[in-house]
């Protein structure tokens, strides 16, 4: 399906690594939709991903730039204006990376010098992006960022760590400047708040698929795909959003406003009602 | 701007009073994204208001309900389904009424019979209409049914009354059959949070214009009018917002997540600085 | 532990059913910080009930009221001015009921009799209660009311039915009322969002076991008991909590702010490793 | 008033500048309540403010940190312990700052080290604490908690700056930790969200005065003192909040659950009728 929702628009999409990847997914879909746009990640994940392959399907071209450094997001954002012939109407953010979750520190006995890195990746990069949009006056009136979060940002999920407090800042960062962009210049920033999602990034976080069967079977509508957030991320690009900013929206079936399901509970009660099971504490 | 949103989809719509009403909106927005629908509002509604020219403009067919009844509710699934030729893809619930604000019974001196007259028109009528549905099974897969609210739900407004608890009845609704429906049908329900808007209806609220001022001065992108809040709506009736579930998602241009804005502190204090002024208590 | 933090207050506490009862409880807990009080139920509830043995224990009088019926709330009002010598201070209400729930009519198939009925005594009393002593001027200055609510009235649990609207109607009355009382009388109104607890009217609501195994795992802290819940609600009775009106406080051993916790992972994936469970859907 | 609450509790009160800190009110009526307790703040801090006056009335030590510096910390802790004989009971948080908001550096225009310094300062210490009690099992089972925070974690307010993402981080690492410390040693964490206070610190943010009659006449029971949050404070330090763990807690007089009061818009209508006024934008 397309529905030409993004037919002369222009944007920036940041973070697709690999056709898994839920960025990877906005760029297809908002091709079909008929945007054009440039592609970013670091230098590091283009080596290791396979973002020319995207840019070639896309007729995109790729512009290597860590968000965390205002020179290469100048570049970025004079680069795209140049190739893209204008002002851009639509960014997705979707970065994120923790070193305490890498290196295996407990959120206990977290390295302070990765926390900050943590923080800075993933959530500052995207005031640093905005801030640097707003230096250049890059986005048009009535455009529109998003940035990828998940619930974390509001409840303690075992082992997220210190993306949990990640997620928490870059929510408040897309109000307090959706706040001030909205003011100057009608631009809107929101959030998506996602499923947790099988991507390259996201299989990382440890015991991802038990989790990913809870919420699977506390999501009325079950876990939401990297296509359908692309899908979604799409409208809040479109101009049938042009009123929605400074909010987070919970793209997840459902999920968060569960406390708990039938099909959640019956799993639940089997291991309760097993009596051969090992014990647990 | 068209973009074949709802091609192919059937539905049924509730509210439309006269060409300001948002569900009048939704009606056209409906129409020209290429869905087909009934429509529906009580017999009084109809008799004050304009709908057969909505009726003609969309060729939709009216079906008069009060929408607290089960009868009126089960004839108008059943003849639309008859009449649209099989079961729906969306419905907007846009309903709401309190004798209380109409008879200025203020909150601490409220008529219990008016009260709960409020909560049957302006919330079970929501439950009624869903269990109606689920009885003839009269939704499709991934089907989207969303019901308009206001934040009075979550924070309180002096004079909107017995309203704001009909709203936060309905936005638990929302929820409480979201489940239900998700995890049975597959089916979507949301609600809209939308600004405060000019419409017959939302009009009779006491010290509206005030009111409208201040929040249009608190949002960073203005207040929502009714033709973007249609738009939106199209997207939630949409395939591109499939798992988006039991959510109350604000259409306020920000004022939801707005303490203190610039522009109102401004009017504000021109109030606190003024000398001349007559005093307030 | 005594602290004479409700020395010289006077109250009412609905709702002590046996001493399972978290008003039971909070009545024991007042009565040894030093508070006077009546205490009031439902001739069927005093019935079954063994209330008279809490009366004389606390010295205090029992007042029957139906705290649906305007005249048995005036007569509780009255009565308990002249008993007590006076206005005052503090207010619990510890009420609900679902026919629904009694009669296992599903969520989808309500009797709107039932629904209406469960609002009535679960949500729309606390306003005639609130209604009736602000008519009777029965609070004093930095009086405190406090009503009971469960997660339920944010987030959907199976089998919670219709009392989970009941309690999101009873939060939003808190806010409602919290305001006029606030205003006129500096007279705060809290909600208390208090764990699953085995009182013998919680005990009813199906797969109570399972949910509480669940929720004691997932929160840090454990479910809170109800001695632990009568605790905090003196608190919130005494002078120093007179700043905080119109919350919903969670009281739940941290339950409302998680998503996933170790321990209740454990015991879940025990249920996806076990290869001789029987099948579940 | 006094009622021995924490009668041999022993504590760590970081953040009393001078006699208007709520820290230092902390510090008063802890004392009042029977605890002892060392007081720290940053020696710079200490040279500005009075804080040795306070130690003498509350019999406590003086113990200077940085509460960024991880061996100062250390210290603080081990010695405190010393001090006091053992593991404390309760720790207050009180710290706060923005080198942009000092330097008037807007929010779309920030200096990126200022920002890292306002969430290393205002956020991170939080943890840095945390991290050093867990590893020195500094506290108590049971022990509690509490930092100060602000509502605009939650909502925008014009001039507060990255000040407002220092604080949603700052509460999402009370969650996080709480998290930790609940499941590990029965400690419970929260945030208390207090009205705007006009503190020595709290008097710098721009414009404060405007925006304090606005929540003073937005909040049903007015702004919350600084002696009433202190209050509130010991009774989150007592054993009666034992199961309140993750949570924020607005200490407001309702100012969170408003939409608009009726004295606001009066006040904002003033200046709506005022034809004499100078313009506002």
């Amino acid at each position: 399906m397309a529905y030409n929702l993004l037919k002369g628009k222009k944007g920036i999409i940041f973070g697709a690594l690999d056709e898994k990847s839920i960025a990877w997914k906005v760029a297809e879909r908002a091709h079909e939709e008929g945007a054009v746009f440039t592609l970013t990640n670091t230098p590091t994940a283009m080596r290791f991903g396979e973002i020319n392959e995207l840019a070639e399907k896309c007729n995109a071209v790729v512009i290597p730039a860590d968000a965390t450094n205002i020179d290469d997001l100048e570049n970025l954002i004079k680069k795209s204006m140049e190739i893209l012939g204008g002002k851009v109407d639509f960014i997705l953010h979707s970065i994120g990376m923790s070193m305490n979750v890498r290196k295996k520190r407990v959120y206990n006995d977290v390295k302070y010098d990765y926390f900050i890195k943590t923080l800075d990746i993933s959530s500052l990069s995207f005031h640093k992006l905005l801030q640097t949009c707003f230096k250049f006056d890059a986005i048009n009136e009535w455009g529109s960022v998003v940035a990828l979060s998940y619930i974390a940002a509001q409840r303690v999920l075992y082992g997220y760590n210190d993306m949990a407090d990640a997620k928490a800042l870059l929510e408040s960062i897309a109000r307090s400047f959706g706040y001030i962009y909205g003011r100057e210049k009608k631009i809107r920033i929101n959030t998506i708040s996602q499923s947790p999602t099988l991507t390259t990034a996201g299989g990382g976080v440890k015991g991802i698929s038990g989790l990913m069967d809870f919420t699977e079977r506390m999501s009325p509508l079950g876990n939401a795909s990297a296509e359908e957030c692309a899908n979604f991320t799409i409208v809040l690009f479109s101009d049938l959003s042009k009123k929605v900013t400074m909010q987070n929206i919970f793209h997840d079936g459902g999920f968060s406003s569960m406390g708990m399901s039938l099909r959640a509970m019956r799993m639940y009660n089997r291991s309760l009602d097993c009596e051969d099971c090992p014990d647990v504490e």
